[in-house]
């Protein structure tokens, strides 16, 4: 089956409710997608993200071609068989990642030539490359190949960014060869409206099942994030789905779903979680913090997740203090159910028409 | 309620099927306890401890003294609570680990004193104060404080560690309070079998809920602890659980359960499976090694534990290349599977009477 994307109800601000569908199921829009960069969710195995409400997954494409590689991947049966997830899968196609390689990079108009940050070999990835990898992984939804520069780039920089990232979304999408794949492209120009709005049209121009935003919340002000995101959403076709990708912060999946993005990425409810920083509906709880050493109390009152129903503030406490991995598993596991908690109640609201607006959603102190 | 121990069936080979009633459920025997030292069996959920077959698990009361403490424990509801388990929980009382400890530690007739691993603080631990120390935690089983020298310590040395450990376990066995909590003596001797008659003689005049072999399978010829093991295990009443501390292999549990031992406990299954080696009933399975890199099979054919489901021999090798935590969990939860379903194999042959004997079990590689 091809991917098909519909949308059930649009608000007035542009927020929609919609359902994305794929070779392994269906996603229903807004959507959260934890992110297992080398094949797996850090902290969480897939029948717990399945439990906590997850419905797609991301990993990295430039990563799992360098580990465990193209060839094995495909031996073992595919993505979804490596990570032992049967659902949607959606890998970026690694641009971004390459970037973050420093000096290990060199990019031209060909694509990216790098050394591997495994084994230290040359590699090299152009945009047919990123489409045949993803294809040969079996994901649901592939990520076209695009360059993304530092926000504070110079306006050169960014706009000549802009123009490999065109040309690359045209090679790739001619580069498709297996219906099964969604392909994704991804608009850049940095924080400039005009550039945006550029990319912006020449990705509309080209038949992409879904269209993402990279390049913010890369270090810039979260108002310069919120303007471009902004801008950049109105220049969309409302037919197809729009990831923003990166973001964020349960706040931002308020404010950004309410503009009409469906589809975020991030790594803040893993990540925090592995360093003991949780999310609740009162705001972060630093959970090392000694006031929580003697605290009977779950995580968070009411919260229906494994760790609170089994599992107090002081004992998790202890838990990470003394390094167990446990400590790790518990927080991400709290940590990805408010996330998916949270927009399971942004869809709901979505549909009972309450949301955007105020007090719909439980988000608490993120609101 | 106290705890009791039934012997539902004996085989002439000495091997038991039994049950033990503690305050919080009871543990068919013979049993393979985990080892969750600091409070979690590491690499593994309490949810997936049951799922796995687990009915009793092990903590330290040493180490639970140094870190959260017994006061935040306390407050926190108690061991059970702490660790979020709600079955049959043993505590040994630390004076192994203490023992380890090298320079830190000073023993006398009095008991332990020590520098806290932790803080660095000063501690003493006496016989009395361990006893107070379980029940305090809420423990189903407590362990007496004992004096565990090395395998290779002179006679006079193992002969003094006795004469301790019986005295220890008198002040120990006098100071309890608590009746739902059991307390277990512990047999010393070293490799001398007169000092090991010894030592369980005196244990066997004193009313203890049960009696464990400590100080074996620490370095010695396991032709030694077998011999060991044989003579003390005649020298315990039949009547009482018998617990052969620290072992072992899934060879020795079925070689020791034929001898008529109750109760078991090994970090092998667990630190194995975070370093990758696997327990199969082929033997063992290096997963670290690239003959798996691309073998679509599961760890072991027929297993029915989450990894083996879900998880190629390849993909398990990838988790455990990319240092994801998954791979070290599923590594764990198969082989506390294979580890817990080898003794449910144990049970079933005994109570059907075909065990000991040859091909009743399916240890496969290890029977």
């Amino acid at each position: 089956m091809t991917v098909a994307f519909e949308v059930m109800r649009t608000h007035p601000s542009g927020a929609r409710l919609g359902r994305l569908h794929t070779t392994h199921g269906v996603v229903e829009t807004p959507a959260f997608m934890p992110v297992g960069t080398h094949g797996s969710v850090k902290g969480i195995a897939p029948r717990e993200l399945r439990e906590v409400g997850a419905t797609i997954v991301l990993a990295n494409a430039y990563h799992l071609a360098q580990r465990p590689g193209v060839e094995t991947i495909r031996a073992l049966g595919g993505v979804h068989a490596l990570m032992g997830w049967d659902g949607p899968i959606l890998t970026d196609s690694g641009g971004f990642q390459l970037m973050s390689l420093g000096d290990l990079v060199r990019v031209d108009d060909d694509g990216v030539r790098y050394r591997s940050h495994v084994d230290g070999s040359a590699g090299a990835l152009g945009p047919e490359d990123a489409v045949a990898l993803q294809e040969a992984f079996g994901v649901d939804v592939a990520m076209a190949l695009d360059e993304c520069v530092p926000a504070a780039a110079p306006r050169e920089r960014v706009a000549q960014a802009v123009a490999r990232t065109t040309a690359w979304a045209a090679r790739g999408v001619a580069a498709r060869r297996r219906p099964g794949t969604a392909l994704f492209g991804i608009v850049q120009g940095g924080l400039d409206p005009a550039l945006r709005a550029e990319s912006a049209a020449a990705l509309v121009g080209l038949p992409f099942d879904g269209y993402a935003v990279g390049g913010l919340s890369v270090g810039e002000p979260p108002a310069e994030t919120a303007r471009v995101a902004a801008a950049t959403v109105s220049a969309l076709p409302v037919a197809k789905p729009r990831y923003l990708m990166g973001v964020g912060t349960p706040g931002d999946l308020l404010r950004y779903a309410a503009m009409g993005y469906d589809l975020f990425d991030c790594v803040l409810p893993t990540r925090n979680g592995r360093n003991g920083t949780l999310f609740t509906r009162q705001g972060k709880l630093m959970i090392r913090n000694a006031v929580h050493a003697r605290d009977p109390r779950p995580i968070e009152d009411g919260c229906a997740c494994y760790a609170c129903l089994h599992f107090s503030r002081g004992a998790l406490r202890h838990l990470v203090m003394a390094r167990e991995m446990l400590g790790a598993q518990l927080a991400t596991l709290h940590n990805l159910h408010f996330y998916l908690r949270l927009m399971r109640e942004v869809r709901d609201a979505l549909a009972e028409g309450t949301y955007p607006g105020r007090a719909a959603v439980a988000g608490g102190a993120w609101a």
